[in-house]
């Protein structure tokens, strides 16, 4: 383990290996009684440590190996923004964040990574400098922990996010950089195969697509970005970490846009077969960083890592309790649940919603709008 | 908060207050990577004890006054049986599960209840002097500890349940005794109406039904098992802590009977809006004692709290973090999700599955048996 | 041929055999063109003899044996009130209709039956001697004519029916009597066991349930008449010609209280498949009197006649036309599509509705009222 | 009528009338047992006319402006094939066709028009010659009627359609071409625009779609057609007869690759409301000949006409029996029905399928591959 820890992110997807993300923090932290959906940052960090540092401790036991930091929108114009930060400066939550995601990546020998991401500035002013001060606000409290490495990430367009690996890039630490954008493009309909080659004309060393739109659909994506890449002559490594719900009506607006968001999602929760199947979707596109966003959970990111286990040569902790497949099922009293502890049941199972009154699709709000 | 502490539960319930229960322990742990399902055995409280304190803690800060303790199927044949126990003994779980409630339960004012559930022993050998004596065991565990009351749970048959209350009785404790059956009556075909009836001529102070199906299917089945004491000329408060899914073709067996047990119930979750009705039916019902079983999150039951703020004349602490019926969103960027912040839409939200290809109804194993 | 038409209802279903009833006439001539929703009157038989005697000769073509006179609502006071019926009179109608009907039965040996239905009179004067003169008239006109027997149908409470059974049994002709009703009872919750004596104690030589709910619920129903009859130990044939769609969802009110009533019920339309499961349910019932009612198209009642061909001993006129259990794909030049040339196929397939943004179940109007 | 029977449909449409088709006769002849399903051909013609001719009137009653000669999968190659036309040659039926469509479109002034449909022999043979010399023994036939002008229809490959209006344009005679394709073009993937512009410059006078995808995904197509033709500077009249069955799943295979075809689309049938919408949009794509294919009924043509009704200046005779948006409800004697009688009801009703077991989308067979 000593060893695996000091090896960074690029040694690791440089030798092939796959790297597993973390899953998604605000949503379970709204869950859990820390975080206020609509505002969604990440104040939690400086008043509940305890239950950030549990939902960390969680997913690195699920198979992650790598902590992000827990600093979601939490750039000083978002803050001052959503008004419930009075007290806690951005500064002391990227600093709490910093420590705990360092104290459990060093339990099980994983990065921490800081992440960045999209600012109310951007659409506001659109003034370059001022974004770019913001970032480089942000990434200097970053610079101050050990951190492992940076992520811009959940950036609408991918002008912004070219300016936040700009400056990302000044501090010599690699810099990946997911857009949450569609297969039809960012927010300005720029396609993702240039997307792609703008973050890494721009200094990314690691490309690819985080939440918004559900794991295939983002596979989707990534693989545009990577023919992208391709057919400009550029390398960069390919990450993803997708949301963790169906939106098969989902388009440039993703999944913001459906009625169910944020307090009606439940239905539309991946199961850990669903899970599988994205896994080997992403690992066979060549993406080799992949974990979650918004809707992840531990045994999401346990899924993953139980998925490539062979490919990465170990099973995570988590799995202690989880036979693969279902298989702790074959204790079970009832016969019926018995016969379940097999991996073509769940493969094959198409789960009923227990909701006769309800549709199975919905309509998006701005649905076929450019700006959605 | 201190006066509050120091009053027991028949005391506040004799007072005509409504008691906030916790919600589901073993699905919610299984989840984040600490319980074998199949199994569903608490060795995490020994070898995870944070993991179970943050979740106490979760369900405490969403309003619950009570922490139960984390020993479901702690028997010492069940433990046996699951195989996955080995140099751990129920002994020191229950003990150590008993340490951790009430610990949180003092850092808010909450009981702690010690719980048993329906053993292995009962069906296999039916011999009443060795069931008695498993209850015993557990019980003299607890009684080391300090316990506010103690719960029977989890029983399919009635006649094990009052075994359970019998023994459990000996402890001059309050005793709360929940049944897992629906309203056709436990796997015996014994009506609730009676079952209740038995249980309180046993000894319980309080009866009710916990797990297996959902909130409205529960609320019905305890409305009979009133009925039946009304006719039987008893009394007793009423209890419910009811499965956190829909399960409208569930009959006799239950949740375990569906396709979907144990690993693809997403699409069945309850949202907080669901929670909200079953809280005022439940209420409306003459329930007091109003909690959830798995599937209940510490959202779910924050809902119970914010349903019946009035009646308790107060907000649980997680509710800072939570706008009353959306009310947060207003302060959303896009304007389509600001127009949600509203009572009315969550209301009447029909949430949709994201899952064209799933039905929204089962066929549950053995559907239609006699013993399913 | 000839020797069979010879035989009345009573003389077949006597020796055992099983008697195919017809489908529904006014839905199927609403959709064609002749027949106005809401009203649902008759007039039809006048102003478009040859579409009505069409419909005709393509249920005796599916195997139907009786011809039932197109003479639904045709009661004067229905006449007046419809208000679209201005020189057309209620003898007119049936003068015509019984034309039809013997015309179309003499090309294939099946019987006439002439039919009367409920009245506006029963539910507004609730006068005996009122609604006993206006039953009185429709049989003097159906007397007039070559008919074999007289059907009682579609009535909501057995008292008016009743009624109807005591004034035609006056004619000397064989009497069947069907009322739409649920298992729950008539629109006075009079049960159907007690609604079945009544009614073969005034009478009726043949009992059963027609329209308004869907087979499966019909069969139940019919079920419980049985269970009453032999209670009470009388004696009776059994009949039914339940609704052709779906509605799992409907009690007291039938299908008239769902939403998609009358003119959005294609969704709910049953597959000839489902046919095949209640020709056979019905049978294995004690019914031997099967056929159809609104939503019954030709194809529905084919399937009656081909589900129970073994036992009838012979195919209809339009099985020629239709390849037993899809049998007619083998042709087909798609090889998937020949591959669905088998039984397994049909019976298990489980039709997508193609509508993703439509539930499955919908909340019928007045739906848990007494009176819906 | 005099005056406009005699008017061609090129007249009609270039005075820029809305000139209203027929719906389908095979799959309607099937439910009425006249037609075998997998050979689906027409020698019903001659074998029972009644019912041809009888079904001919309902679409002339719903307001249909032509009568397509029941013909479809008449070529002599075709009737061999499927083995069930042994003394009955496909001159015979041509003839008893068109006799019958003369017959009835002379009722109420329409145009009849011949129809000649893709062959077996081009796929197996794909010989010119030979498929040339297959239409023009149909034309013939043809030519020896009364027959208006002709139709190429139900083509999946754009060159043997080509070949249809090459042989068909000799007679002189008005020629419209319809393939039955999706928005990504015919079987070999020639695009709706260039397949528009080979019809055209071949010699067709009205280019359109018809069956095999649902009415929107047809306009759609339709659409595709128009701008290829006016990119290329070419003129044509646009025609449209969909699919009556909502198929949102299927891609280039068209509604023959779902498990449901051909005998479970029950829950796929479009309500007259769906049609409603349907005709308006087609309208609005500047689309004037608007009928409907395999699922339209007599009422589905009738809602073309009703929601066309305001352009074309009159209701066809069927609505008399037919009040506009529901109105007919009015005089229902529930007051929940007789709430159903206006335009907003309908237009915003989401029909549930009463199929709780059933998803509301299939997987289609070969669906992703090239040619299914």
């Amino acid at each position: 383990m000593e060893n695996k820890k000091r090896r960074g992110i690029l040694e690791r997807l440089d030798a092939g290996e796959v790297v597993v993300g973390d899953g998604g923090y605000v949503l379970q932290l709204e869950r859990r009684g820390y975080v206020k959906a609509g505002h969604w940052t990440p104040e939690a960090a400086v008043e509940h440590p305890e239950a950030v540092r549990q939902l960390h401790r969680e997913f690195l036991r699920a198979g992650a190996d790598v902590m992000q930091t827990f600093t979601f929108y939490c750039s000083e114009d978002k803050l001052e923004l959503s008004g419930n930060v009075k007290t806690i400066s951005g500064a002391q939550i990227n600093d709490a964040a910093c420590n705990m995601a360092r104290e459990v990546a060093d339990e099980g020998g994983a990065l921490v990574a800081g992440g960045v991401s999209q600012t109310p500035c951007y659409v506001q002013s659109h003034n370059e400098t001022e974004v770019k001060a913001i970032f480089k606000k942000q990434m200097d409290d970053f610079l101050k922990k050990d951190i492992d490495f940076l992520v811009v990430e959940y950036f609408e367009y991918v002008e912004e996010a070219v300016w936040a690996v700009e400056v990302l890039k000044t501090s010599g630490k690699t810099v990946a950089a997911t857009l949450c954008i569609a297969p039809q493009g960012d927010r300005h309909r720029v396609p993702p195969g240039e997307c792609a080659v703008r973050l890494v004309k721009a200094g990314a060393d690691i490309v690819g697509i985080n939440c918004q739109l559900d794991p295939m659909t983002c596979v989707r994506t990534v693989k545009l970005m990577k023919e992208g890449l391709e057919k400009a002559g550029l390398k960069a490594h390919l990450m993803i970490q997708p949301l963790g719900f169906h939106t098969p009506e989902c388009n440039l607006g993703g999944y913001v846009s459906l009625p169910e968001y944020p307090f009606a999602l439940e239905t539309r929760a991946m199961t850990r077969w669903d899970i599988h199947k994205y896994a080997r979707e992403a690992y066979n596109a060549g993406i080799r960083y992949i974990g979650g966003c918004c809707g992840f959970e531990p045994y999401h990111i346990r899924a993953i890592a139980e998925e490539l286990a062979a490919e990465r040569g170990f099973l995570p902790p988590a799995s202690e309790k989880h036979g693969l497949w279902g298989a702790a099922l074959e204790m079970h009293t009832k016969p019926w649940v018995r016969a379940r502890a097999r991996r073509e049941y769940w493969e094959n199972l198409l789960p009923a919603s227990g909701r006769p009154k309800c549709p199975s699709m919905a309509t998006p709000a701005n649905d076929g709008l450019t700006e959605n």
